[in-house]
C-alpha cells in the first residue's frame, strides 16, 4: 500500500510558506490506518519495547493503537496543567519562545524499553524532549518511530544513535 | 477485571471542589487498557459502527484502538485552527463563556454510522457539540462510549435516544 496517497498536502499551514502534512485522510481510511499502525507494531517487536510514550495530541493517534495492538501500556507526554498527578517536566527551544512537556512521576518504571511513537519528525524538538522526559524517570528509549519524516529539517540527529522508524518521508 | 483499580482519584483538580477521575493508570497497564479498549469494540459491533469519531485529545486515546481493532476509519473532533482543510464547526455553552470544536467537512461520507467515543461523559457538553458535527455531515450516530460517567451530571439527557455505553460510574 502507498500510505503517500492518504496524506493531504495543505500549502501555507499553519503559517505563510509550510507545506502541511495531514495525516487526517489517511486515519479515515480503515485499510490505511490499519496498515501503518501494523507497520510500527513491528518495529516494536523489533526493538523490544514494553511501553509506548506519545506526545499529545497527535502521538495519541499512532501510539494508541499499537501498544493497544501489543496488549501494552501507553503513557502520554502533555502540555503543563494537563497530568493531575505529580509530574516531570522539560523545557525546550522553539523558533520563538520555549516550550514544556511533562509525565507523570509513575508513567514509567526504571528499566522499562520505551518506544516513542509521533505523527511527525520535523526539527526534532519534542522528540528531543520526550527522550529527557523517558529518561529522567528511569526508561531506557527502544526507538522512535513516526508516520511522516520532513527530511530537511534533520531532525534525526536530535535522535543520535536511537533506532529510527518512519513511514513517509518528504 | 475491575477497572475502577486502575482510576486514579484526584481531589481538587483542575480546580477547587473537583474530584478529578485520571485514567492514566489505566492507560499504563497494558492488560487494563485492552480490556477497557475490548469493552467498547463489541459495543461498537454491536451498534454496527463504520467510523469512529473523537474529540481530542482524550477522545483519541480509546477511539483510535477501537477504530484499528476494527478495520475501520477514526476522525478527529479539534479544537479551533488545528484541522488544515475545510472544516463543519459548532459552539456550545462553557460553565464561563463558549467552546467551539470543529471537524473537517470530509471526515465523514453521508450515511455513514457513527461510533463516538471519549473518556468522560460529565455535563454532555462535549458529545452533545460531536453530535451535530456527525450530523451536519450526513452522518448517523450510531452510539456513544465512555470509560467513565459521572452520573449526578446528568450527560445522558443531552445524548436522547442514541445507544450508550460506559464502562464505569461515579
Amino acid at each position: 500500500m502507498d500510505l503517500r496517497e492518504h496524506i493531504a498536502i495543505v500549502q501555507n499551514f499553519p503559517k505563510e510558506g509550510i507545506s502541511f502534512k495531514d495525516i487526517t485522510p489517511l486515519m479515515d481510511n480503515g485499510e490505511a490506518f490499519k496498515y501503518a499502525v501494523d507497520q510500527i507494531v513491528e518495529f516494536a517487536k523489533e526493538v523490544g519495547a514494553d511501553i509506548i510514550v506519545g506526545p499529545e495530541a497527535r502521538g495519541f493517534i499512532i501510539g494508541c493503537p499499537v501498544a493497544y495492538a501489543l496488549g501494552i501500556g501507553f503513557a502520554p507526554v502533555r502540555k503543563p496543567g494537563k497530568l493531575p498527578r505529580e509530574v516531570v517536566s522539560v523545557e525546550y527551544a522553539l523558533e520563538y519562545g520555549t516550550n514544556v512537556l511533562a509525565m507523570h512521576k509513575d508513567a514509567i518504571s526504571p528499566g522499562q524499553k520505551v518506544l516513542i511513537i509521533d505523527d511527525l519528525l520535523a526539527t526534532g524538538g519534542t522528540v528531543d524532549a520526550t527522550i529527557q522526559l523517558v529518561e529522567k524517570l528511569g526508561g531506557t528509549v527502544a526507538g522512535c518511530a513516526f508516520i511522516i519524516e520532513l527530511t530537511e529539517l534533520n531532525g534525526r540527529e536530535k535522535i543520535g544513535n536511537y533506532p529510527i522508524k518512519t513511514l513517509l518521508q518528504y
